[in-house]
């Protein structure tokens, strides 16, 4: 079976087999992070994520805003987790025809993308390749019991996001297959796909208030993200508001697609997903509120293992649907 | 100007030049590894780099010994900082047309090299690419004092390596350009690799003596690691003893090769070359011995800033080159 069939998840699981794993991992091998216990019972947080330009650089996206992508998509596992990145490493393949304008451009939206989360760019390693190729490692410390896990959900918990979905869909099918919307609203969507944003205020005050269970970014697609939660924590998902930005509507409107699509199964979208202990909800919502942000209550966690997506008295199967590497084809 | 023509050390510089740095960082920019001081005066030890398979997996090299490399290549670079390599991170970048059985070739490759050196994979990410791509973080504690750093070679330190040269660049002539030799040095030259060792017990031994003043690996050969820690610490080298590895000679005799330019411009050998305090150099040999290693004195650091060797009085410049990503021809 080749990679195109097997998927990224199903590859995952295979090199995950073949290793001896570390005695007492304090994250679970799969979470967004990978942790080191230190003498002091903190913990060490690693993330390693690589931007390829064939699969993650849209049209128009420049070199610029590519590099500077590469260390959101890392920051955003980090403000997932509620940890705080400290300093990242990048380590980048070149293709020859690439010139010293387009490794400056690279220099500074690396930089740009690092400072704007209060990271520094330490060190790294360029090499030859036929795609260009960031490969970004980030490095911060976490109080053990603040980092947010993905397999800690508990039936009861309210489902929350940290904001709007379809924004990201919609901009790739502008990109990428040439649908148009209103001028004002296409350049709100391709902006969510040319300068995404981490939820790393939002992240780090949650982990703070300790009413998050569990929590995942976006990344990989609403549906993606909520399955994966179900499958670490062995739990099901009613949910009952579908988060859609009122662009991604209006798009959805215009181009006659369907908004449940657009909402639950893009993907390159930041967002954070959590469940939130009910009890310490108000808790949450005012931390998220008081760093500029908002928790937006999309469901529950259930006991049941089925996720669900229940309006109005219909009930419709999430399917586990999204951007998975391999397997997509994208939009 | 294309990258082809700018080369790495030059695309690394511009990179650097566009960067904010953190302030007072433990360790040079551009030095084998990147470090972060940790509350208690440690320092995290942080270091990426990437295999791609082509320039850094030549022909007969399985997908096992390539992923093995990759970690090795990393590992060598702790060790040359006198640094123990506690965890490593994955990201692959995979071409459509690997399969199951390759990807499981990888995963025990790169579980081998890690537990090889002590250290275990927890966690990683994949990726589509059109190489194969085995981008490592390599993670590790220290104490401050203890990094080997590149910087820090003085006027009359012994210079010394942990190994013979020259094994590599002729295997790289067999496996490359067809050249031949005796059935049972062809396999040790070969071998050399395939199966690349990381001098880490030799480094950790070196780095507690507190008798090396400078360190670097030899992965881009010994030429270019000689100048990497002359422009670093602004010194220069005499030596006068060409490290010569038995087989790389009896090869280089019978393919009327020169023995200078196997033993000084090859690469992809990970032996450590450091400059050594004259008065501890006995305490820094004999931890050496104590790991089972040797350590070979082959010159001195000089005031002036020129690199020569001289041998039988016969004085000849050793020339910036070796092998650097985006200028080398590979041999």
């Amino acid at each position: 079976m080749k990679t195109a069939n097997l998927g990224e998840r199903k590859i995952i699981e295979i090199i995950h087999s073949h290793l001896q794993l570390l005695p007492k991992m304090p994250v679970p091998f799969g979470d967004d992070v990978s942790a080191y216990e230190l003498e002091n019972g903190k913990l060490a947080i690693l993330k390693t994520d690589m931007l390829v330009d064939k699969t993650d650089m849209p049209p128009t996206m420049s070199y610029w805003q590519a590099a500077r992508k590469a260390i959101i998509m890392n920051v955003s596992d980090f403000a997932a987790k509620g940890v705080k990145p400290l300093v990242a490493l990048v380590s980048l393949g070149l293709s020859e025809n690439l010139n010293k304008k387009i490794i400056e451009e690279i220099a500074e939206g690396l930089n740009a993308g690092a400072r704007e989360y209060g990271a520094y760019i330490i060190g790294g390693d360029t090499n030859e390749a036929s795609n260009l190729i960031i490969s970004i490692s980030l490095f911060g410390i976490a109080e053990r019991n603040e980092v947010i896990l993905r397999n800690t959900a508990k039936p009861d918990d309210i489902v929350a996001v940290t904001g709007m979905f379809g924004k990201t869909f919609a901009g790739l099918k502008i990109l990428l297959k040439g649908l148009k919307a209103d001028s004002k609203i296409q350049k709100t969507l391709v902006e969510s796909v040319l300068m995404p944003r981490a939820r790393l205020n939002e992240g780090l005050a949650l982990s703070r208030t300790k009413a998050v269970d569990a929590g995942i970014d976006s990344s990989d697609g609403l549906a993606w993200s909520l399955h994966e939660i179900a499958r670490a924590s062995n739990v099901g998902f009613t949910i009952n508001h579908i988060p859609i930005a009122k662009e991604a509507k209006e798009f959805a409107e215009a181009n006659n697609l369907d908004p449940v699509e657009l909402t639950f199964y893009g993907g390159e979208e930041y967002e954070l997903v959590l469940t939130i202990k009910p009890k310490l909800w108000n808790r949450a919502e005012e931390a998220v509120r008081e760093v500029g942000g908002q928790l937006l209550p999309i469901g529950k966690v259930t006991a049941e293992k089925q996720i669900m997506l229940e309006i109005d008295g219909k009930k419709n199967v999430i399917e586990p649907r999204g951007w998975e590497h391999f397997k997509s084809t994208r939009v």
